[in-house]
């Protein structure tokens, strides 16, 4: 059922990609389909050459600087993973964490660590109206230092998770659902829900629904938004799903009954967020280093949670799927109930029958971060592949 | 005296390692003698041919993950060494220093940072019975995501130190031992004296002279384990030696007097630890978060400590080793007295005497991880190290 | 105009550098001048064939080890980016911040970090009286451990900064000088301001003013230092620019005058620094670990700064200068008034005018270190130049 890599390469060129050379990756709405097509297909040759034990190293030396503005374990691994695969190594920019800087010293910042960066992953979700506007910032400062003759090179941005939208996790998630299901147009008129789930814990970011519903809405997927009321997405979001459905022609519903969301679904999708409006007051009182403000806040935001702590994703609840056997899917880590939480976003019985899988969506992420890279930074990514492929260089040493 | 490069792979060869491959490397007592002599003949082999300039990377991308979860300089950069002798990248995992992660937390975490990993590192002595337990938690994970096809290689793992032993340093003591002596055969019927020494410091692991009575009995050595009262190893590890003694034509005794150990010692290796008593009282309090509990702990065994200030390696002491000529070892860094410490583990004439031997000691550390390595990672590692060898390729550019 | 690298290698042929190959780089006042030219050549024939996508890895494996004693980004990046350009991988030393390490603990330390390491580069600015010292230190540390053996190679050390000079600073704003200018003959005659300039901030180094005058006197220069009464460099630095630009026919004045300084100067340098004597008094503060002292020295040095607001680089003092139209140069970052402070440094339209060049000005940096690397690891650097350009393999893969 895998495909091989001479049918991947004659796929991939046949992707129309036009938005991926030598541009920026911070939002798959940006991108065109055949853009989105054309990652999937190169992560899975990525993943294939390696698997034969084939390098897949395009770069003899280079940079990949990262900047981390939250903690992160997972994408941080990722992110290496990928350089690694391309033969880049990481950099890391420790900022000061706490801090927003704008103007001349992010214009100087982007140009200071970019000497020999051949791309900079960027992961901004903390401060909403903030990340995804700050990678744009960078990229501008990018251009001109590019223009002005003081880079070489111009390093490609890639979005490793920002306010507005996750792109690595939802092209993660679009890998795994056209392997589970055996391709992307085998997605068509599958149900979907993407459902808040109950978490004790506060101010998990939008960006993992909103990217979820930009994306898989653009291929006629029936997706059910679900969530009590108050826990909206950002509007514009939201809008661009429904114009996304009625091209694709798919569906995007919105529920407030996670009941109604699983009936009859082949995909569950079930994590916390916190509203938009908090993340902005959050926002706000950040701005203002108000610390007695932000802990009422995280206090209300807790109180008005655990309202909603029946919103679980149970054995109960995945009886109502279709065949009561949707496919569970999660970004990880997961809030499960009884394990690392008493009551979270889902019942322990039900994440271990998964568990696996939740771990194999994972797995696709570092090859999805190294094709966007490998895409930015090759018009004929087609032709590299080819000739790595034929060249055959070992990864791990093999005698011969 | 140093032998050459085909005399090494010959000696390979003819070691019938069965413990190697694709197997981790926890607990030197887990590994048969063929093993042990091919980890130090792979080291042996490695240093040859860096020394002459030809370089041993046998990876051309992959990530050597290092997990630390105690302070360490010597064994990351050990590690870090080794990686890149290799042609591994160092990817670390900054945990929370102060929790004991258990359950799904192991489990996902081992998968998420593994999908490119060909080897994890792990150092986790701070807790009496967690951390040998931790590296086996880690490793059923991982065997569980290769078996279930969640990772394409399953990486191999390296005990850079935990609550029962500490491999990579005894090896690399063994190592010493081979070179200062002349061979494995040479240590046959030699004094060691592996004693406590006092220390203003507390709290130190037991897993160097745990390594070490675990590990040197088996080449037939007369061991003596000397502390005062109270200072007791691990029981099973005690035994352990025993039996080893037994079986090598060896001997394996206890003193509580440090003038009696060095008596006629061909080796001595004084060095501070906590009683395992202490380590468990310590565990127990750390686990839960009793500070004054802590204070009050560290406080009594300072104190008790305090009492054997006289178990100092000193120049008189020496003077009872064999013709005062024993070859003094220590893993470093070392409390000397009036240098790093107003009384220490040593005098400071004493250690000035044999600090470039223990630099050298210590110099052996990469060697002995890469070896780990890549005898874990390759089946023929005579055959690998061969064509590495043939083809020659230079490590610093030589120009022809 | 720029040079062609068949050029380059012949000029690097032609300069007769002695005391760059197996040996450290820590002041530049301790190299002759063909030294310096080849550090600039060298720097320069390493960008054109990065330009031109040529691989400059002349390492396969080893450690660039780093370690800074303070802050620091884009040094950090500056001396990854080099490392990494020649196939170095960096690695960290994390010391204890605050704490100034002496005798058997660095001799040992730096042993330890060194076993696979080719170079260490050490920033280490905070205590004057120290930095260079420590770093002489490591150095002898370093030449025992090989002379005895410990060591496989001798690591080449360099200087990132430290309290007497900050070498790869001021080689790259030399290289910027000689781009901008055309040829480091063209310098002769120049007129160059060094000149203290006000801050909010307090402590600044002396190493970069320092670094200027000991390594500009030696072109011909025309090199005014301005400061207010009480804000001198190190007298012993300033009695070695006066030497300098006695022998290269050029000029060294002092004057307590911004204004003067600038009048008709073909370069401006306008940059904020501590008064050695309260870098003295703080230094004595902090070995004393007195908390209090500091805050009080910080409070007085800061009411002595805010004396001086007036010396600002402003449009009108910029009209002074040669047509008006002086190069304005800055290490980075500079305090801007009414952009990164109220009042600073240079007035924000003057920095914006010159902002491009002051990011150009930076760029040399990588290449420099990689310079000062490639010149110390290689006797004939030419010639490893040269074969790298002829086997001509691409950094960035490139399909044929």
């Amino acid at each position: 059922m895998q495909p091989n890599v001479t049918t991947l390469l004659s796929q991939i060129r046949q992707t129309k990609a036009r938005n991926l050379f030598a541009r920026d990756f911070l939002l798959t709405w940006e991108k065109e389909l055949p853009d989105i097509e054309r990652i999937l297909l190169v992560a899975e040759a990525l993943q294939l050459l390696r698997q034969d034990n084939i390098s897949t190293r395009c770069y003899d030396s280079g940079l990949a600087v990262s900047i981390f503005r939250d903690q992160s374990t997972r994408t941080r691994f990722a992110f290496a993973s990928a350089a690694n695969l391309l033969g880049l190594e990481v950099s890391e920019l420790d900022e000061e964490k706490s801090q927003v800087a704008h103007g001349e010293t992010v214009r100087e910042t982007a140009n200071m660590i970019s000497f020999m960066a051949d791309f900079i992953g960027i992961r901004d979700d903390i401060y909403l109206g903030e990340g995804n506007a700050y990678m744009r910032e960078v990229g501008a400062a990018l251009d001109d230092g590019y223009e002005q003759g003081v880079l070489q090179q111009r390093p490609g941005l890639v979005n490793l998770q920002c306010d507005v939208d996750h792109p690595t996790q939802s092209l993660a998630d679009l890998l795994h659902l056209k392997h589970t299901f055996g391709s992307l147009d085998a997605l068509r008129g599958k149900k979907i829900a993407m459902s808040w789930a109950y978490s004790p814990s506060y101010g998990k970011p939008l960006s993992v629904p909103q990217g979820i519903i930009g994306l898989l809405t653009r291929f006629g997927m029936e997706l059910v938004l679900a969530h009590p009321e108050g826990y909206d997405l950002l509007p514009e979001v939201a809008k661009l799903a429904e114009d996304n459905a009625r091209q694709s022609g798919g569906s995007f519903a919105l529920t407030h009954s996670m009941d109604d969301a699983f009936c009859d679904a082949d995909i569950v999708y079930p994590k916390s967020w916190a509203p938009f409006r908090v993340m902005e007051q959050r926002t706000e009182l950040l701005r203002q280093n108000d610390k007695a403000g932000l802990k009422e806040l995280e206090r209300q935001c807790l109180l008005q949670n655990a309202r909603f702590k029946d919103w679980q994703c149970t054995r109960e609840r995945m009886q109502r799927t279709r065949n009561g056997e949707a496919l569970y899917m999660h970004c990880l880590p997961a809030d499960i109930s009884g394990v690392s939480c008493e009551t979270g976003e889902v019942e322990a019985a039900v994440f271990e029958k998964y568990r696996i899988q939740t771990y194999k969506e994972a797995s696709y992420k570092p090859y999805i971060i190294a094709s966007m890279m490998m895409s930015m930074g090759f018009e004929d990514v087609a032709g590299v592949l080819e000739q790595l492929w034929q060249e055959g260089k070992a990864r791990k040493f093999y005698p011969h």
